[in-house]
This record gives structure tokens, C-alpha cells and sequence, in this order.
């Protein structure tokens, strides 16, 4: 497979944990026999400090001719004072904007070796692997109209069945190679536009019998993601009630540092970065976690390129180097080995290679 | 102290837990030398079935002509194919918007014999003493446009000034008597209501120089609620993200079944009710645990009748009950002690006894 991605280090830690992810996908692409043509474009206040453009056209134009993009994070003191057009923000928003990657997808899944850090007993979040799929360009955040005086405020909760239908149909398609199961948040018994979206749910249910499917409110969800988030596998939902939940779950298992997200559209075309920040405080000191990119890197290849076994094994060796005891500072308790960043991602390529050759050996075997 | 008091059962386990928590308000009414008069009204299920109307209008002229309302839960299946108008829950939500109650208080508190039943380790909870302020009249609940047709759907989060600033204020109020912290929560980043949400708060701060006040953005509260609820005093947010966010914090220290609320307007006047609900399956067995509605009435004395003393020993004893390893079967573990449901109330009402004796016996002694 050939196949051309664009990479945005960003600001902060970006530049290092993107990197090493991108060392990653490489050995994976030499292991596996494709070829990954790596462009890199400015975003977010790097691009701010060149062109003056937090997006910059070249970054957009690059983006363009690619398959897929891998983004490390943006923002920092530095520009905390921009008007609003000039901040580092706004090139992440402008390019989800510009490539309508309306379906944000946000795994959570547990580490046996990070679940110390847990804020949830153990037994609670053992079994954790649930994916939550956000519709992340309509509802609140975009609804027309908009106004604010000194006396009243009002934003506009809208969407269209085809906004719904089409991130209800990517989360069917979701499940059906996950677990089968879907549960769709809505507040159903109070605003019109859930009642929209249960209904076109329901609408699809037959086109997905291999599915089961069922319906929670946003208020119980919250609950029960605290109580027993084991029982949840795909979990659709809109905008805002997705920006809360997401965020709701990435702390529960105690790896929020360690997240991959992405935000995909319809033919597969799509943005990858990890959930954590710039960190601009620990930037420069090769002491960044890698693993929520290399995470990203591993999603990238699933969904973009449809890669299924170089996803999967990245994220065997990942959990690997998790479980042989290596971590990066952030994650370092007594008795753990602290590696910086370069030589954690070394590691989990080590892995891969590992395996790579047990499995050669065992071909050869057989 | 003369105060008149409507108590509505409701349905389910209603009637039980309300009749436990009138015996607590009367024997701390004589102890403290308080008349509480009590009369009885019909609302949710019961009243349907007496009166065709979730909330009659007998039941709205006896509260109208009350200082405060006390409620036991409403709802079970046998009405649960009624139409939207002849629905329990119904007769809540008009009793609310009847009587103005926009400010919604939800209390947690770890109780330390509970803190085992708590999905959360137990560093996290123990010292857990927030109390969250919702709005409750205004927002995406109410808001007008509100449209839906097969093609689209459409509500609006809407806001007053008016509106933000009773609301604002009242949890000012709140804060200032508590630990004097005062959590902000919004989406300014992103919706018009929250930022004039946010620049009314601003404009309040002046006039409670003794409260600390921080604003968080409502995805970053719903992670910090699991990581650090202990950080939290008084959280104040608008409707829907108080929906979410309140019933997130309930489940957190473990003791969801025992958690009160009121809903109160300006002049003090509130409703005052379990965050549990009716539960039917249980209802009539005697087994319910009262708990949360007798701290519903302590919640009462508090906040519609200034009874700070009073509150505090209801409180007290009900803490001490439960510290004692007497719980009612819903929290019983190998080992405790499990009473019926009059059973318990009584050995809170014994435990005030206690207290008041060993009082009269102190002031003797000096
Ligand atoms: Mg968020
Ligand atoms: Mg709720």
C-alpha cells in the first residue's frame, strides 16, 4: 500500500511525540511492505509565528493532496492573548471545519498496567473498551442563530436528518466490528432535536440486525460511564452531550495521557491526534509521552487505510512496553523504568520487531 | 417556629419514606419547640387515578397556601403508557414551573460507612462535600423555538439576564455560608449563553468579596468531578449542564439512594424531595430506605425556614445511624445490621433523643 500523509507537529510536545510516532509508523511500513510518503505543514501558533495564520493555505493545500493527516497538539502561553482569529485553536477548528470530518471517535480502553492510576476501583474499569463516536460539526457548537446583548443570550441547537443519519450509519458500522453493540445518547424526553435523532436510529436499526441497539438518556450515561462503563461498546451521540461524555470517559481508566482520537469523514479521509495537550511546560525535554500518538498513528491505519492487523499490533506493542514496566516521567511510579520519549517509542518498535520475527520463526516452522 | 407544610407522597415507595421523614420533622419539631402543620396532597399516579390530572388543582391551592413542600417520588409502570399530559412526571414538572422553583440543589456528601459501595477509590471520595446548584426554569428546556419535522430539528438555549442573575446570585448566597468557593461552569469558549453566563458572574464577584470564584468549562468538569471532587464547594451551571453534571456527582461517593434536593425560588419557598425514585418493585414492602427524604427535610428547615441547628442534628444523627452499621436492605452488606424502613427513621428520631438528653445534661451540669 502507498499512501501520502500529512503531518502537523503543531506546537509544545507536538513536534516530539509526533515524531516518534511517525518513527513508529515507519518501522510498521517497512515490516508490513507499504509505503507512508510523510509531507509536513504548519498549524496553530507555529503557523501564527510564520505566516501569520494559525491554518496557513499551504498547510490546507498539503492536507489536500493527502490521505490522511497526523496532528500533534497546538497552543501555549505564547499566543493566550490573540484576538480570536489568531489563535492556535482556531486552526484546529478551521481544519476539522474545512475537511467536514464530522465523526469524532474517542476510544477508551483499560491498560492492566496504568489502572493504578485510576480514579475508579479497579474491578469497575478492568474490562473498559468502549469507543465513543461525537457528531462534531453541527448542533450547538454551529447553529444559526447566535446573538448576545448586555440583556439575554441565545445559541440554537439544529440538525438535519442528513447530519444524523450519516453519524448514526458510521457508528452502526462501528459496532458491527466491535462488540455489536451501540447505545445512542439523546434527551429525548425533553428537546425536539433528540427526538430527530432517536427516531432515525431506530430508522436504521433494520439495516444493521447484526446490531444491538440501545437508547440512554445523556443524564444516566453520565451515571452509569462512572458505574459500569464495562457494559458500554459503541457510544453515539451529539455535539456538546459528546464533548462532555468523551471527556467524562478519558479520565475513568486512568490513561488520559495515553488517548488517540480521530475525526474522519464519509470516505475515510481523516485528522489523528492525541486527546492530551501542548504541555508547552515539559516541551523541548525529550521527557513527552508518545504513546496516546503512536495510539493515533495505530488508528490512522484502521480507519483510514483499513490496515486491521498493523493497528491491532501496534496496540499489542504499546500495551506491551506498558506491561514490561517501561513509562514515560508522567506515568512513572516507584520502581518503574523512565525512559524519554525517543527511547519509549524504540521500545515499542522493538516489539514489532520482536514479533515479527516470532512470527517468521513460527511461519517457518509450520 | 408555626410552619405549614404540604407533604405529597406520590406513588411507589412514596407514601413509606415520606411518612418516615414526617416522623423525624415532628419529633425534631418538639425537641426544638417548632409546630409544623402537615397537610396531604395528591400528585404524579395517584393523583391521576383520584382526580384525571398529575397535579390537581386542590393539590396547587394547599401548596400555594404552605411555606414549603415536601415530596415523595412519582411514577411507575401503570401509567407508563399514559398520554405526555397524564404522565406522573408531568405533575413535577408543573409543580416546579408553577411555583418558580429555578434553583435546583443537589447536595453530595461522602458518609464514610457508605464510601465501600462508592465506584470510586476511596482517597478520591472521602472528603467529598459539594453541593450543586442547577438552574431550572430557563435554558434548552424551555426555549422557544423549539420545531421538529422529519427533515430537521431545531431547540434554543436561551437565557435572560434576569434569569442568569437570581440564580447566580442565590448560589453567591450559598457559597458565602459554606466554604466560600463558588465553580463557575460554562462553555464560553463556544456558546453566546455562557459567555454572558460568565460575564455575569464577573459583574456579581464585587458584591461577595468572601467567596472565591473560579469559572470551568462544563467538559472539564465532568473529568475533575472523577479525578478531584473534593476540590468542590459550590458548583453553579445553567439547566442542561446541571442535569448532566448533578446526576454525575451523585453517584460518586457511593450513597446515590440517600441523596436529598430542593428546589427553591427567591422568597425561600421550595420543594423539597429524594433524588431516588419511586421505585415500585419495592413499594408497600416496608424494606425502602428513608434516609434521602428525611434529608430532604433537613434540607427544608434549612433553606426555607432558616433552622440551621435543626438541620444540622438531623444531619448528624443521620450519619451517626448509618455509622452505627444500621442500613436499610438496599445498602446492606454481610455483617450490618438491616432494619424496615420505620425502623431506621426510628432509630434516627432516638438518635436526636440522645443527643437532646445528653445536651440537657450538659446545661444542667454547668
Ligand atoms: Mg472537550
Ligand atoms: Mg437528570
Amino acid at each position: 500500500m502507498d499512501k501520502k500523509i500529512t503531518v502537523l507537529p503543531g506546537d509544545g510536545i507536538g513536534p516530539e511525540v509526533v515524531a516518534s510516532a511517525v518513527s513508529v509508523l515507519q518501522a510498521v511500513g517497512k515490516r508490513y511492505h507499504h509505503t507512508f510518503h510523510i509531507a509536513y505543514g504548519a498549524i496553530g501558533g507555529t503557523a501564527i509565528d510564520q505566516h501569520n495564520d494559525p491554518l496557513p493555505q499551504e498547510t490546507i493545500a498539503l492536507c489536500e493532496q493527502s490521505d490522511a493527516i497526523l496532528l500533534g497538539a497546538v497552543g501555549g502561553p505564547k499566543w493566550d492573548q490573540n484576538p480570536a482569529e489568531l489563535r492556535p485553536e482556531k486552526g484546529l477548528l478551521r481544519i476539522r471545519k474545512h475537511f467536514d470530518l464530522f465523526s469524532n471517535l474517542r476510544p477508551v480502553q483499560a491498560i492492566p498496567s496504568l489502572l493504578k492510576a485510576s480514579p475508579l476501583k479497579e474491578d469497575i474499569v478492568k474490562d473498559v473498551d468502549l469507543l465513543i463516536v461525537r457528531e462534531l460539526t453541527g448542533g450547538l457548537y454551529f447553529g444559526e442563530p447566535r446573538q448576545r446583548t448586555d440583556e439575554a443570550a441565545l445559541d440554537t441547537l439544529v440538525y438535519t436528518r442528513a447530519e444524523i443519519e450519516r453519524i448514526v450509519d458510521s457508528a452502526f458500522q462501528l459496532a458491527r466490528v466491535r462488540r455489536g453493540k451501540l447505545t445512542s445518547v439523546d434527551k429525548a424526553n425533553v428537546l425536539e432535536s433528540s427526538r430527530l435523532w432517536r427516531q432515525i436510529v431506530d430508522e436504521k436499526k433494520a439495516g444493521y440486525p447484526d446490531v444491538e441497539v440501545e437508547h440512554s438518556l445523556v443524564d444516566s450515561t453520565a451515571m452509569k460511564l462512572i458505574t459500569n462503563p464495562a457494559a458500554y461498546d459503541v457510544v453515539v451521540t451529539e455535539n456538546m452531550f459528546g464533548d462532555i461524555l468523551s471527556d467524562e470517559a478519558s479520565v475513568i481508566t486512568g490513561s488520559l495521557g495515553v488517548l488517540p482520537s480521530a475525526s474522519i469523514r464519509s470516505d475515510n479521509f481523516g485528522l489523528y491526534e492525541p486527546v492530551h495537550g501542548s504541555a508547552p511546560e515539559i516541551a523541548g525535554k525529550g521527557i513527552a509521552n508518545p504513546a496516546a500518538t503512536i495510539l493515533s498513528v495505530a488508528m490512522m491505519l484502521k480507519y483510514s487505510f483499513g490496515l486491521i492487523e498493523e493497528a491491532a499490533e501496534i496496540e499489542r506493542a504499546v500495551t506491551a512496553v506498558f506491561e514490561d514496566g517501561y513509562y514515560t516521567a508522567d506515568l512513572a511510579t516507584p520502581g518503574s523504568r523512565v525512559l524519554t520519549t525517543f527511547e519509549w517509542a524504540e521500545k515499542v518498535i522493538n516489539e514489532l520487531d520482536t514479533s515479527f520475527v516470532s512470527d517468521s520463526i513460527m511461519t517457518s516452522y509450520i
